[in-house]
Formats: C-alpha cells, structure tokens, sequence
C-alpha cells in the first residue's frame, strides 16, 4: 500500500502546484453527501446528491456537519471548497489520499487530515484517508467512500444525548476523532493477535514455509500504521494550543483526552514492534535449534556404527595369515567388544545430554 | 496483561467521551472505602460502606484522605466525584484501567493516575492503576481492589510520628506516592534475581526447552514494567514545578527527592534491558558452541574411521592377483599401518585443539 | 558516487578559500543559457550563448529567471555571479558540486544548493546539483549539465496558466522546488520496486550469487539519496520562515506544502530503510534454513544406510565359525531385518517432520 | 554490585522520608574524622574521634576541610547535619550509599554526591560514594570508608604551593572533585587494557570457555562505570552556572576544565562499549570460522574416501560372475585409478580454496 | 592510540590543576617556531631558536602569527603564555594532548583545540593536536611537532594573493582551519579507498586471515577520526556566532562556510561507519555461504555413495544361500541398478539447485 501511494503521487508531474487531481483508485466510488444540522432544540439529518444542496446550511446558526463521500468526484469538491472559500492547496490535498496526518492553520478555518483504520472482512488492515474543515458553526468531512466509523456519533447527535448538541462545532470534530482514535484499538488489538499467534506457532516449532515472508508483512504493516498514527499526535497537540475563536478553552480539556488515549496507542505500536523484531530473533533460534538437533542425530549414528562398520570391514579382508578368523569363538568374541562398544558410545553421548 | 488492556478499551466503542465506563475486571471486588482525618491534635480513621458518609469530612480543617477500593463500583464513584466537582473525564480515566501514568491540572485540584506493582505470592509481578486527587486539605485515592502498599504510611499517621501529620494534603500526597516507589525498587530487585537465575543457567550449559519463550517473556515483562514507570518521571517533574497554592514550596523538596528515586529505579530497568538482550546473546554462542562441539565429535570419528575403513575395504576385494593378501605378515603391517595412521590423526586434532 | 564526491574536494587543497573552481566532470558539457523574462502581459524566452546577453535583463520590471547549464564554465559564471554582486563563498560553492543541499541569507539574494534527482535510462539514479539565487525580481538557476525537469514549468509559464504569471520570484523559485520533489517521489518509486523485486527473488528462493552485494549497494543507495534528501527539509523550512521582502506572507504556505512533501518522500526513504535491513535478515534466514534442508537430508541418508551397511559388513567376515551364514533362509531374515529396520527409521523421521 | 545496591534500598521500605538509615554493608568500618582548617597564612591538620571537636571550627575565618569516614555512624553524622543546619534529606541521601550523582541547591549550601572509582589489588574496579557540603568557608566530605585518592591534595595544602591555600571553598571542593576525575582516567586504562587482553585472546584462538561470560561480565562493568560517571557531566556543569556567592567566577573556569576531563572520559568509556560489541562479534565470527574448518576437514575426508570405499567395495561382492576380478592387473589398475581419483579430488579441493 | 592518550593522562595523576605537564611522547622533537608577520604593505618571515626573539611582535601594528613547533618544550612555552597573559589553564591544556575539540572563550583572546589530521608514508592516519590562540592582532598555533597543512597558507601569505593579506587575525585563523579540515578530505578518502578494497575482497571471497581484525581496527580507526572531528562542529558554530571585537562580522560568512565543509566530511565518516558494519554483515554471510557449499558436496557425495556401498555390501556377505550371486548376469544387472540410483540423485540434486 504504501508503494501504491507513491505510484499515485507520480500522476501529477508536471501539473501546477495547487492542482486538484484525485491520487486514489478511480474505480467505482459513487458520491455520497449525508448532511446534519443541529442545536440543543432540533437535528436535521439529509442524505443529499449534489453539493448546490449543502449551500443553504453554511449560514444557519445551528451547527452543521456535511460528509462527503467520494474523493474521485473532484468537481464537487471543488465546488464546495469554493463555496466555503478554501485554499487550492487545501482543495489538492483532500483529494490526494497519500497525505501524511496534519494540521493547517488558515484564517477562517482548520484543516485537519488523517487516517481512519478499520479492518475488512478477511482482518486486514484498511487505511482510508479523512479530512476534516473546523469552521464557525461547521465542520466538513471527506471521506475516500461511504462507510465509516461515525455511526455510534450519528446516533448520539440524533438522541441528543450527553453534551452531543449542546456544543459548538470544535466539539463535533472532537467526538468525531475520538471515534477514529478509539478504532486504532481495535486495530492494534489484531494486531497483537497476529503477533501472539506467530509467536506461540514459533514456539510449537508449527512453523509454515512462509513465516519468513509473513513476519516481514507484519513487521511492514506495523510500520504502515505507525506512519498513519504518529504524526496525528502533533496534531493533536496542536489543536489543543491553538489560539483561535474555533476552539474554545473547555474543549481543549477533551483534546488533551483524546492526546492520551494516542500515547497509548502509539506505545502499544512500539511495543509490539519490539515483539515483532524479537519475534524473528526466536525463529532463528528455533532454526539453529532444530540444526542443533539433527546434528546430533547424524553425529550419534555416525559415531556409533562408523567404528564398528570398520572393525567389521577388518575381519571381511582376505589376508592368507589372520589368526583370529580361525578362533573358535572369536566371532562371538566380536560381537562381545561390539556390543561393549556400542553401549559404550551410548552412555558418552547421554552424559553429554545428547540423548 | 498489555493486550487485555487494549482489550478492555474495546468495550468503550461508540460510547460517548466522558462514559463513565470501568474497564477491569468486573469479578468479585467489593467497594471498601477509608478515611483517615487528622491534624496535629487528632486522628480519626474509619472504615466506610457508603460514599455518603464521607461527605461529612469535605469541610474539616483537618487534612481528609478517602480511599476507595473496587472500581468496578461505578456508581458510588459519580457519587463521590460529583460531590467533589471532578471534571467527567477525570471520573471516566478513574475507572479505566488502561491509564498511562499522568497528571492533569484542573482548577482546584490535581489528578494524578499512576501504577502499583508489588509481587504476588508466586513471585508474579502485578500491575494496578492507582489514581489520586489532590485538593485543598484532602487527598482521594481510587484502587482497583483491596491490598496496598500503604500500611506503613498508615502506621505513621496513626502514630503521628515525623513530620506525618502536621503536614499539608500535598505532603500526605507525597508520602503516599513515595511508598509507591519504594516499592518498584523491590519489583526491580525481583527481576534483577531472575536475570541472574537465568544467566547462570546459561552459563553452566543448564537450559531448558522454553527457555527461548522465558526470555521473550521476561522482555516482555520489563517492557510492561518500563511503560508503567518512566512516564512517573514526567509526573512528578510537573508536580514539583507546580505553581498553585496545592503544592508548598517546601514540599517540592520532597517531590524532587522522588523524582531521583524513579530516575534510579528507571536506570537499573535500562540496565536490565540491555542484560536480556545480553542473554540472548549468550544463548546463542551457547547453542553454537554445542553445535560446534556436535560437529567437532563428528568430524573426529569420520575422519579418523573413514581412511581405516577403506584401507580394510582393499583388502576385502576379491581379485584373483592381489600379492600382499598372501604375505605371512601383511594383516600385521596392516594393523601396524592403521595404528600409525590412527595415532597420527589423534595428534593432529589434538594440535588442532579439538581434543 | 559518494567517493568521487570527496575525491573532487581533493583538487582544492592548497587553494584559497572562495577560488571559483569546478569539482565534477571536466569531459564535454557545452556552456548553455535560457531565459525567462515575464509578466502578466508577456513573456520573452531566448536562449542565449553568453552571460553578457543576460545583463540586461537585469532591472527590467518584469520576473527574470536565467537558468546556465555547465558548470564547467567557470569563467562566464564569475562574470555573471559579479554582475549579479554574489559572494565569493556563493560563486566557490555554485561550481562544487559536491554541497548538501542548504540556504545562505545575504543582504539581497538567498541563495539555495539542492540536488534533482532523476533516472538515466538504465533506472540508475542520478544525482546532479543545482542552485538557485533568488533575488528581487529575478531567479537564477545552475545546472550541472543540460537535461532538466522543469520542462511542464516552462510550458507553464508559456502559456500563463494558473497563478504561474502573476506572481513573484520567490512563486517562481517555489514551482522550480516543487518540480524536483515532486520528481523525488519517481525516484523512491523506483526503489520501491527494486526492493520489491528483490524481496520476491529472496522469498522464491530463486537468488543470484551476487544478491549479498546487491543488497549492499541498495542500501549505500538509499543512504545516498537520503543525504541528498534530508537536508532539504531544514531548507525549505527555512525558507518558510525567512523574514525578508523577498518572499511573500502568502507564498509561504506554497513552502509549507513542499515541506509536506519532501516529510512524505523521507519517510518513505526511511521505511525502505528499514525493508532493505529487513531483506539482509531474510537473506540470512534464507541461507540457514537452505543449510538445514541439506543437513537434513544428509543425516537421514547417513542414519537409514550406516547401520544398514554395518550389517551387511557383519556378515561379509570371514570368521570360521559364524554359523548364521550357513542356515538357509538366514539371508533372507537379514533382509527383512533390514526392511524393518529402513521402514522404522523412515517412520521417525516422519514424525521429527524432517521429511 | 548493581544489584546489592538495590537490595540495600530494600530496607528502607516503610520507613518515613528523611528517616537517616544507612544502607551499606554495615561490617567493620570505624569513624574516623580529618579536618583541615587553612589560610594564606596558617594550616591545622587534625584527626578527630568525636563530631563535637569539628564544631569549633564552623565559624573561623579560614577555610574548613572536615572529612568524615565511616557512613555507619548515622548518629554522628546527625550530630554534624544539624550543627551545619543540613536538610533531613540531604542527611538521609549521605548514608543511602545508592544515589547516583547529583547536587541539590540549598539556600546556604550545596549537596553533591559523586562516586569516587578506584582499583582494589585484584585489578577490580571498586566504586564508593562520597559526598560533599560546599558551604561559606567550609567544604565538608563524607566518605564510605577510609582510604581515597586524596593524598596529593592535603599534600599540596600542607604545602601550601600553587593556589592551593590562598583560594576559597569553591576552590578546595574543586580540586577534590579534580583528584576524582583524574582517577577515573586510570580506571578506564585498567578498562581498556582488559579489553585489549580479551580482543588478542580472541584472534590468536587462544579462548578459555568461560569467554562469553566474561565479555558479559566486563559489559556490565562498563554499564555500571558508565552509570557512574555520566550524571556528573550535568553535576559539573550546574556548578559551574550556578549564580550563587558560594562559587566565585573566577573559579568557574576550573569547573569547566574538570567539564572537558569528565566529556574525553566519557567519551573513551562509550568507545569501549562499541569496542565490547564488536568483541563478540569478533568471537561469533570466530567461532563460525572454526566450525568452517571443522567442517572442512571432515567434507574432504569423507568426500575423498567415500566413493574410493565404495569402489572397493564393489570388488568385494561375492557374485560368481565378475570377469575384471581374475584378469591379472586388474587389482593394479584400480589401484591406480584410486590414486587418480584421490589426486584428482584433491586437486578440486585445493582450487576451491578449503586445502 | 586511543589507549595511548588514556595512559598520557596518567602521568598527571596527582598533580595540581593548571601544571603545565606536556603529555605526549617524550624523544625526539625539537623546538621550533617560526614567525609571519605581514600587513598589505610587509611581509615579514623568520625561523626563531628562543621564544624571546618573538616578544618584539605582540605590539606590532600588523597580523603576527607565531607557529611553535614541539610541545615537550614546557619551559619556553610557559614564557610565551605568560607574555601574552595566558590563563594557567590554557597551558596545561596547549601540552596536555589527548584535548579534544574544544573552543575556550577568554577575555581578550580565544583558544581553540584541534586534531591535524594527515596520511604518513604508509598510508596510516595520523593524529597531530594543534592549538590557535586568537588575540588582537596576532594568532598563535601550537604544534607537536614539524610538519603539517599549512604549506598552502604560507605560500599565499608570502605572495599576498586574494584576500590572505588585507584583513585581520580572525581570517588568518580562518584559512589556518580551512586548510586543516580541507585535509580531513584526503583523510577520509583514504578511508573509502580501504572500505572498497576490503569490500571487493570480501565479495571476491580473496579473505585472508585477518580480515575479521582488520574490520575491528578499521571500525575503530573510524571512531577515532569520528572523535576527532565531531566535536570540532561545534568549535566552529561557536566561532561563527561570538560576539566580540575579534571575530569581524564579514569573517563569520567564512567560518559558516568552514562549518559546511565539516558538516560533509562528518557525512561522509558516518556513512562509512555504516559501510563498515555492513562488512562485517557481508563477510558473516560470505562464511555461511562458504560453509553451506562445503555443506552441500559433503551431502551430495554421502548421499550417493552411501546407499551405494550398503548395496555392495550386502553382495560382499558369505551366505551360503545368496541365489543372486549365482546368476550369470546379476552383477551387471547391479551395475545398471547402481548407475540408474546415481543419476536419479544427481538428476534430484539438480532439481534442488544443489548443483
């Protein structure tokens, strides 16, 4: 994935700065607009199809959210960006989806990028990138395609319960990013359930041919999500010192919570990392053990049978004069010495612990 | 432990911020509440079965310490923290196990969360979330269940020796956080001793099958150990540059005292860091240099047979003219010749040094 | 790349500081000047054989960019550095090509040494240097040799487009610097797939003999790119902050997007940082567990057929007295002896998984 | 060491903050005070029994050296911290022999704590703490036990050479701090020399088994010296910023020469380190070039006999029909096509470079 | 070397601070000073036996730069830093060579420390301290012995080329450094042109015995040279920003360009550090390889000779009842079975890549 956003950035050589080109697949994203419009005493709740509709709810005075699904439908966006009066480079960095999480300062407004993670069907990690306008009275949202992590929000702005529609728009962008944050622990929670799963599979010695290749993965997936994860901690920070009307001083109290709930995000992240790094250090082990094993395996074999194979080759030459083959019982004899021998070896190799 | 955590996080998803949600274990813990309320002439000390009845001590002159088992006992704590003014997120990081050590300032009053480790019966490191509020003549501290590291700060108020009880809240605060880092000097202690078990049986060849995963487990612990302390220092430091009228001046002498305990306790984990990694280390020479032995074993019995066991191969042929199987004293030169190449091999190994 | 670097440095021991003396390649670069002189109105582009042509573009009102490939031509780049008033110190570091990239403030002009990096058609990556000087009004640009990649700036200007006119030098020297990082995500792409293919080649087991120095010169590589890249962003931060008519308030937040971008592109070099030592311990796993399918392979066949062959020595002795050769099915049982004794080990094996 | 050191904190547990309980070993050691008391003018050198007899001297106008040897005796030195108006925490930091070096302002006073290195008759490295009070016109020193590395600096006072007298307090504690630092040069000589011993071992193959343990041993040697003396870089360094009468400017130049000593210490000290992990890389290595050999000799062994066993081995069957065993020469042919094979596969060997 | 600079401090063991004790070796070197002193209009060059003969300069209206050869002349230079009112300090550190980089800032002059770097006639890297005294009007440089960089310099002044004559000490010490880190160039190619050549050794498998030895002392040569330079940055940032009347402000440009230069060669040393340690990872992996080769030729020749001889073997053993011996054609029926067997492990080698 990463490699892919690299490739995605190469579209726009050449373009002007400020271009806004989509960087994401083109496939089969549909636009979605879904807008609420509250306060304390009502909650209007749309689904829209064009953005002309948002329009009438950038001057009402109750607090609106309008989320826009669809990054590839880069006219409306424009359209709505010029509407709200945002910069070209905001315009290009919303549609270009390998943004890295930040914060831009403008006038009017905050611009806020970063990654929503959730796991798909099959446990994988997905990683959509969602941006975010604070303004007076509005924040907007945009997301790659429909399907997000909000609906608990959704829910409590229509029951409107706790301080959900009380509070200003500084406090929607908050619940709305602690809901994003509190999904990272459920992605690092799978996270730790591969790893312990590799590591319990490593220790039973049941390792697939593969376990190379998927520590590697693993190792690189974690280092995806670190780089999703760790630059929206300065975010964070940054919003709760901003100096600026759109935040207010009791809200920022919210912000240092959700700051915390990332540190602890971000240390699991490195925990596990650790636990990865050491996760391959005991395969290599279990390697060298397992050679460590079937070498004494060979070397006990050898060492036993290879002195006796030679004492029985001494007695199958053919020399005229060998006194001892005519000997009555020199055959069990021999088989006496061997026996001696063999048992011999045994008992060396066991008090070595060989055995 | 480290991923229950996270996995207890989970049970919050789409709850709104400021839930008051406890996040342990929900078993069998019963609410158990103290109080100690003391000056320089009196001290009373009480045991409590309803947060009401602590209502009565808020308004004493006297210095007020309320604390609080079970967290599980959700209820009572709004109670209590309501009565007390406490902001909803400081109610919800209260009974939300997963904190990181922190302290956050409010107007009136400083909450403090930070972790107790003190050894079970089977030598087991255990890990609970202590959480203190300290404000105007009263300190609250919230456990996860009965069982603390305080008796002997008890003792001492009770017998009103020292400067115990003619003190400030923030000296009591202070005390009771010193007792706390005392005892992560035992922790340290008994992990400094399963290090050393763990070197000399590595050292005298005496390892067993798990001793790979032991390892890997005792990082891990240290690991657990390293996150739960070093994020103190932070705390504390802030504590100690406190600027309100909670902390003394004189006080911050203590604190400071403190904070240089933790750097010593922080140091000594380091250093226990880098000995693991060291043990691993040693491990691996070690199971190289059986495997060297192994071989050593090997090559000495192969290379010393092999020769031999040709030589008799020769003379074991059947051809029709092969004049030396006909000398009277063939057999013996051979044995002569084989005992001089024998000979010969043993002193080349043993120059060699792999006898 | 990186010796010749500091090889070249060698031809100026001795020298006076501030001696104007080329470092690179002497061979074939042919002295070769564009200019640029525009406004909202026009737009005049020659291409001119000396630096005197260029004099009088000087104090024209309109942007002025003068863009000299071959720096080899040190005297014409002295007369021009002299017309234009630049520091000695500038006019020395101008021809050695082997800077970091950086920013010098002087009174009137900030001059900026950076690398474009760009690849030949054999996917080598080439570094070349270039340096601006950006005064009031005009941008000068030096260039190793021909070949760049403003070409999509150039028609840009052409044709007028987007803000490319009406704005200032210092927009002018931001769409030169946005060119080359944006060309900086061709190149980490370009990486990207050749640690992929490597990556793939190692897995599939399907690995050449000289994979071990591949590696290395990927990771030298990488480690040249990042000492290209890296310096940049303290630059362009600079420039963000630069406090001096010469760059506007408004231009800045384009800076701020290249210094998002140029965050983007070093994290990526980072992150392949990591994969390239990621493949060297592949690598290495790949190389044990080889050895350990040999190993097993030669133990069985060593542990099934030594004691077979003992046997078989046994009875080819020649003792008088060995009355099991003179039963009658005795070689048949010997047989079969032996196919339990194959079978049995087989089955061993079997169950030890090393089959 | 590290670990006695924690345990000895171990007894503290429970006790109040600021109780005054020694931690060392408690054996043998007897109190014994010296106490210099000097000017431009005059220099009385005593031996004391009893703390009382020092108090006199607490307010003459010359300078006062009291050092105090034997921190057992806790109520002398409680004796001598309350006449000096010492914190109860600098008192109970005198005799818990674990701190780690640091200085606490006082108003009146400094406390600095330091480890004084020096080598027992073994060649051990021993490390004892030693504190001083730095007050106007006093220094006093608290040692563990008798025996320091002071003997040239009562020299130089009894002398009264150089600045030695004529200077202030600031002046003495320097050149005591000075003596200390000097001696740590000597230890990490003993350092360097150990390692040395262990690197020739190493590459002359001259390794007894217990190597690894001691390259872990001189590991933690170095982590426990290290431990020691880097907290004294900001020790000094605070001294020698500190505004305060108690250390007159002129004096602060020699602060920051003992700074520079203590920077080249540390430096060689983390030079070691790197020097010890290359030792074991050293020794890995080592060890896989000796199985390499090992290896080695039995591949050409048992490559070279294995087919020539084999072939004799053919010419040992019994089969009646096996013409080339009655032609005449034939047993000597084989002979000599045994000699060319055996030449042949020497001379293979040879060119792969394992002969 | 590095040792041998731990040991020299020793000497001072005892010693009071600020005795002028020369640290280095002892034997050969002889004093020698020689003396420039020039304006635009003179240019004066002598070669003086005592010091005295310099004393006349220091009130000379010209740039005087005093070059003192041979640091164990103690005596003399003791003369020269009284007459120019040197800090005992200074002295002690001008003698004592194991300095590291250092800049001190003194009232009316500064003094700086720094390593000469420069090849010998065998291509080893030598280590020379040199002192600058920087003072109104003059530059002293301290030399341990005859011979350094600054032949170049001396060659400019005489000629009075560029700037060399116009302007004041501060740029004479500038070119002074510029030369000595325009050395460390050379130095530092030296080290690249070794790095190569133990790289192309390693890869061409052309290892001698010592390789392994010679990475370590190559690691430490870098570390040394490391040690060197580094701290030299600092010198030099210090430089750039003092703030008195010896550093002209137009200097400054200079010095930041010297800072440059350093900041490249630093680059570069830390590059090769890590071309360094991946040698040694290239020769570990060079040994694997090496041994899983010898490896697969001891399977491959085991594994089909070994089944091969069991079955000659068996047809060697005296049954009387063996019918297959008794066939006509068995033994070439053998034959054929043998040749099938060993093309079949040869064919399933082969598919294995083991060939």
């Amino acid at each position: 994935m990463s490699k892919n956003r690299i490739k995605k950035h190469h579209k726009k050589l050449g373009k002007a700065p400020g271009s806004v080109i989509y960087t994401g697949d083109k496939s089969t994203k549909k636009l979605f607009i879904d807008i609420f419009d509250y306060n304390l005493e009502k909650c209007i709740e749309k689904e829209l199809d064009t953005v002309e509709e948002t329009f009438d709810y950038k001057h009402s005075n109750s607090i609106t959210w309008i989320n826009l699904n669809g990054l590839n439908h880069v006219a409306e966006i424009e359209k709505l960006g010029n509407h709200y009066n945002l910069h070209p480079l905001v315009l290009e960095d919303l549609v270009s989806i390998s943004q890295r999480p930040k914060i831009d300062e403008y006038d009017d407004y905050l611009f806020v990028v970063l990654k929503m993670l959730h796991t798909d069907n099959d446990d994988n990690i997905v990683s959509e990138q969602i941006s975010f306008i604070l303004g007076k009275g509005y924040v907007l949202s945009f997301q790659e395609a429909e399907g997000d992590v909000f609906d608990a929000v959704r829910e409590r702005i229509r029951q409107g319960k706790g301080r959900a529609r009380g509070l200003q728009a500084d406090y929607l962008l908050y619940i709305l990013m602690d809901a994003i944050v509190d999904h990272y622990f459920t992605i690092i929670e799978t996270l730790g359930d591969k790893i312990e799963d590799f590591e319990s599979d490593i220790f039973s010695g049941n390792v697939s041919n593969t376990v190379n290749k998927d520590i590697q993965d693993l190792k690189r997936e974690i280092l995806r999500i670190r780089r999703a994860i760790f630059p929206l901690r300065e975010v964070i920070n940054r919003i709760g010192k901003h100096e600026s009307p759109l935040i207010e001083p009791k809200t920022k109290t919210f912000y240092r919570d959700i700051y915390d709930h990332l540190i602890q995000v971000t240390e699991n992240i490195d925990i596990y990392r650790e636990m990865i790094w050491s996760l391959m250090d005991m395969y290599m082990t279990t390697i060298s053990n397992k050679m460590n094993e079937v070498m004494k395996v060979l070397t006990i074999m050898a060492s036993i049978f290879i002195p006796l194979t030679f004492i029985a080759g001494i007695y199958g030459m053919n020399f005229d004069n060998m006194p001892e083959l005519h000997f009555k019982y020199s055959y069990f004899i021999l088989w006496g010495v061997m026996i001696v021998l063999f048992v011999g070896m045994l008992y060396y190799f066991k008090r070595k612990k060989w055995l």
